[in-house]
């Protein structure tokens, strides 16, 4: 038998390479730290779980975006703690996830298009400047920038610790912790 | 807070119209009356969720019953009961099932072809005798009886509460409860 806190859903946003999975990893460690297991959903990972047919037009980051949604809803109203790492570029689909998942904490991953190319860890830029790819978010496709995230955090100025600090400072604030 | 048992998955298998939700529903109640929440996953809302897109040939329920494989998992390993209620008409999707789970209790609900027939509830046999449809599990498309079912119901024989004791003797049995 284990205790588990009220549920509820990090939902990290970003352009590819912004420090999102380095966030999540980070603020999973430090809810763990204060006795709080929590469950990461990485979008790459869910997306190979399944949505393998899916690939990165509007309509099919939309479908995935939503089976992110949905399966965090179910994790949270369960009493689990959710982080979502996900690009999510519309404001249209992460409202979608505030309205359906209720306790919802959506965190702008901010960080300027010439440091996620710098960074690009996965050759995704080098990819999409080269034409090798038609489709990556902040590139060729657009990124919407919350107008109403709970948190924003700068992973160019300030370092992942400060980070999960701005996420743990909001958590409490909001009661969830 | 509140406190959580130790997660798994009973996942209940059988033809259109066998009994499957009514179980569910049952075993839910039951379990509630112990103490112990669950999370039902029916496969006709899931699919609503999740799989819009996916239609009912061999090739869709495979990716539906993945799916739902992939969402009790990540349930049942954060310590939630989840109780499926699933056609899952192919023994290589409740055995795919199994081994992602892990602790995973398959529950056969087995009523003959004329009774779902008689019972019908949602006109889907009508349907496929009228050749309205094309795909009805036990008329045009195989069922595949489970194997190595760890609990088989009779849903012509046994009242819903009698499937339920079953269900529970043996979740007491395999010290799931």
């Amino acid at each position: 038998m284990t205790c588990v806190h009220t549920g509820f859903v990090v939902w990290l946003t970003g352009l590819p390479a912004s420090g999102k999975t380095t966030t999540a990893k980070a603020l999973q460690k430090k809810l763990y730290s204060i006795g709080l297991k929590s469950e990461i959903l990485d979008g790459d990972q869910v997306r190979k779980a399944i949505s393998p047919e899916l690939g990165f037009s509007k309509g099919d980051r939309e479908l995935h975006a939503k089976r992110v949604a949905y399966i965090s809803h179910l994790l949270s109203r369960n009493g689990i703690i959710v982080i979502v790492s996900l690009i999510s570029p519309l404001r249209s689909f992460r409202d979608y996830a505030r309205e359906i998942i209720g306790n919802f904490v959506e965190v702008w991953v901010k960080c300027s298009i010439e440091e996620c190319n710098k960074r690009d860890p996965k050759g995704l830029y080098k990819n999409a400047f080269q034409g090798k790819i038609s489709n990556l978010t902040g590139i060729q496709d657009p990124y919407e920038p919350p107008f109403k995230a709970e948190v924003v955090i700068d992973t160019e100025k300030q370092s992942p610790n400060e980070c999960t600090e701005r996420i743990m400072n909001c958590l409490n604030k909001l009661k969830y912790i």
